[in-house]
């Protein structure tokens, strides 16, 4: 019993270790809720401020407690959307509480269920808008929630002006010391990690066309890759649609940070996201063929090898290159080169399929490797096209350009005459 | 600048038909918001009730806003979170301020203050951990909400044991009357609409993969298919994970209704999906074979015609039947049949692929046909796998077994080698 107790403590300890490790910034988010909420409350047990707002400095805590999310741009968004919704909402049930006093102690009662009613049954409707449910969904929860009490609690008490009042100014003072709290104490800007993430997903597919290569082609059984699970990372992009389309949602709301902008062109990297996973499933295909039965004799893999293992880390090349100028926020087209010859390694290919060479080959044993052929072509038009949605974004973000790098662009430019080849290390291996 | 206005209306108001007609249960689910909203106002604004909670009254009103979704299993695990959650947050909060009384009136402050920080601080961590915050994040943020409320107003107010007996029963009521308007009038099942969602993609799949065989192989410009929209349904599936995922959260909560009873395998509906996705991927492969400029000579399309086309239009008609069986709830073999004609088809199609027919031909120009023929030989596995954890469904939620569906089912058995082909209507045609 005692022992079964200590083992689900540690089994407890060893998972919120876990949770620290993975994302340190989780712990100093705890740290930073547990302060604002402490500030708050403090505020509201010392007298002077009690004697002030009453009751109502109560909403000051809940108000932090609610809009404290992980990134600057949700706690502001939600602090905005409180704040604001309050003071319409509350102007409206001002509103209404006045109308309602004009009609007599008997109809005041039939107008203000009305209006309640009315109110709450068209807001919940409306939050099934999907575009205002991205951006304003807990404003208008908020909305319906401020016009039930200050409508309603009205008839209580004639301040129904002086109680409005109270709650949209300890929820600005809630929602301010969230925001401050948040943004001034190591920040965390959504923004930023969709920044990453789209980055990190790009150099992921880099990651696993450089393993490919070596691995499908290898003849014998020594194992070169040590680490099957690095180049498997690129599976975490598969489903992350989610988590991108509420970053960006998030990221709307932040200022300028570091080199980010107000305004910066958030909805770009959803489009560069999409091109990603549709590149992320491609090669999920490809990787099924690593450890597929089907597998192809070596001398029919021998043929296409050249061609394909150039493909795959010219490829591999220039997504990872495209991922660290990302990184840098700088507008490189370092990655162009690699792109070129990307693209000429497939037309080698594709001359090579047109020759003779195939017959008598037996056609089943040649399915995979056209399939991998053909995936390989595919994976090459989706780096193209991720290349140049990264360059969109980059010129959109006025990302800066670097007089160095500019040189290697124009001599890119030069280069994207597929009879032209440019080889770097990688590339030497292959020719 | 007034026709702007008008214009500007009515666009609304036809963002709100389109809504309404989407899915009419959403003008439903705003009315009864209303409704409920409404009757816990009039409780509130009523002098009996009144008297005995004071201002607390509100906490009734805000909670049946806050705790009211759209399905009955969202409804209920929120009320079920806020409840438990007041409860013992509440009793810690009591036992906290108690405490902070021996200590004297210089240390209350600072222990009341390092307690709120330990305890948000903590909570905040523990809403990071995956599985609970599936479940239990609402709770864990309303825990942090009543204990800071009852520990830090308890210095204001002796009566703080009273004043958390009143949160609670107010809560307790809202939670009620959210529950009770949301399962007795017109209830959403979340259950019902994750068993629907799932047997719709797979049916959406059988849709393509009825059209896809005679669209690939038509040889004129003749247009088979007028409607190209239908036949991309089953791309709605491709980013269904998420709905899938709190869908599944969501029934979890939910009560005995209909035919699903409490503790329905609700995660096998997860591993479906997640089969089911797999297979639409290879579907989606397969789409873009459709418009490719890459397209195969029809002579070489002609030699794998009639294995093809059996292959998709037999496992066409397992998916609808499996679809059609799900969503009857009945535990039919209708399909076995077909997916025994499918697997026929493959093993044809694999020796015809073996054979010396292709000699000669651009190798080039069979790898789209290739390609399509592997693709092809997956979806039968894929529907072989989907076919497999249907039934695991049905036994595991004991769907009904139909009589005569059993026969069906054991000469489903008998037929499942593959050099005996049971033909239903459309394989007549690919005969």
């Amino acid at each position: 019993m005692m022992e079964k107790f200590v083992s689900k403590i540690t089994d407890a300890a060893g998972e919120g270790k876990k949770l620290g490790v993975e994302d340190p910034r989780r712990i100093i988010h705890s740290l930073k809720v547990g302060l604002a909420i402490t500030l708050v409350s403090l505020f509201y047990y010392f007298d002077t401020l009690y004697q002030g707002f009453g009751v109502s400095a109560m909403w000051a805590v809940i108000t932090v407690v609610v809009v404290f999310e992980f990134s600057v741009g949700a706690t502001l968004g939600r602090g905005v959307n409180r704040a604001i919704a309050t003071l319409l909402a509350g102007s409206l049930g001002v509103g209404a509480h006045r109308l309602a006093n004009f009609l007599g102690e008997k109809l005041e009662p039939v107008f203000l269920g009305l209006s309640v009613f009315l109110v709450a049954a068209a807001v919940a409707f409306i939050r099934f808008h999907p575009k205002l449910k991205a951006r304003y969904d807990y404003g208008l929860l908020i909305f319906i929630l401020t016009f039930c009490l200050i409508s309603v609690s009205g008839y209580r008490d004639d301040e129904v002006l002086k109680m409005a009042h109270k709650r949209l100014s300890t929820i600005l003072i809630g929602s301010s010391a969230a925001v401050v709290v948040c943004s001034f104490i190591c920040p965390v800007w959504a923004g930023e990690d969709l920044h990453n993430l789209i980055a990190g997903n790009i150099e992921n597919l880099g990651i696993f066309l450089e393993g490919f290569g070596h691995e499908y082609f290898r003849t014998s059984d020594d194992k070169l890759l040590d680490d099957k699970a690095s180049i498997d990372e690129y599976k975490s992009g598969l489903n992350s649609k989610g988590t991108e389309e509420y970053l960006a949602n998030f990221a709307k709301w932040e200022p300028r940070h570091g080199r980010f902008r107000y305004r910066h062109p958030w909805d770009q990297y959803l489009k560069i996201g999409a091109l990603v996973r549709e590149c992320a499933y491609r090669i999920d295909a490809l990787n099924g063929y690593l450890n597929s039965e089907m597998k192809t004799p070596a001398e029919v893999r021998a043929r296409i090898q050249e061609s394909c293992t150039k493909m795959s880390s010219e490829s591999s090349l220039a997504l990872k290159e495209l991922a660290l100028s990302m990184k840098a926020m700088s507008s490189s087209s370092i990655a162009d080169p690699h792109i070129v010859n990307a693209k000429t390694a497939a037309e080698k290919l594709k001359l090579l399929l047109k020759s003779d060479m195939w017959e008598g080959t037996d056609f089943l044993e040649i399915i995979p490797a056209a399939s991998v052929s053909s995936l390989l072509i595919e994976i090459v038009s989706s780096t193209v096209k991720i290349a140049d949605s990264v360059r969109e974004l980059a010129s959109m973000a006025k990302f800066k350009n670097d007089v160095l790098k500019q040189n290697e662009t124009d001599k890119g430019k030069v280069l994207r005459v597929p009879s032209i080849e440019r080889s770097h290390n990688i590339s030497i291996i292959a020719e």
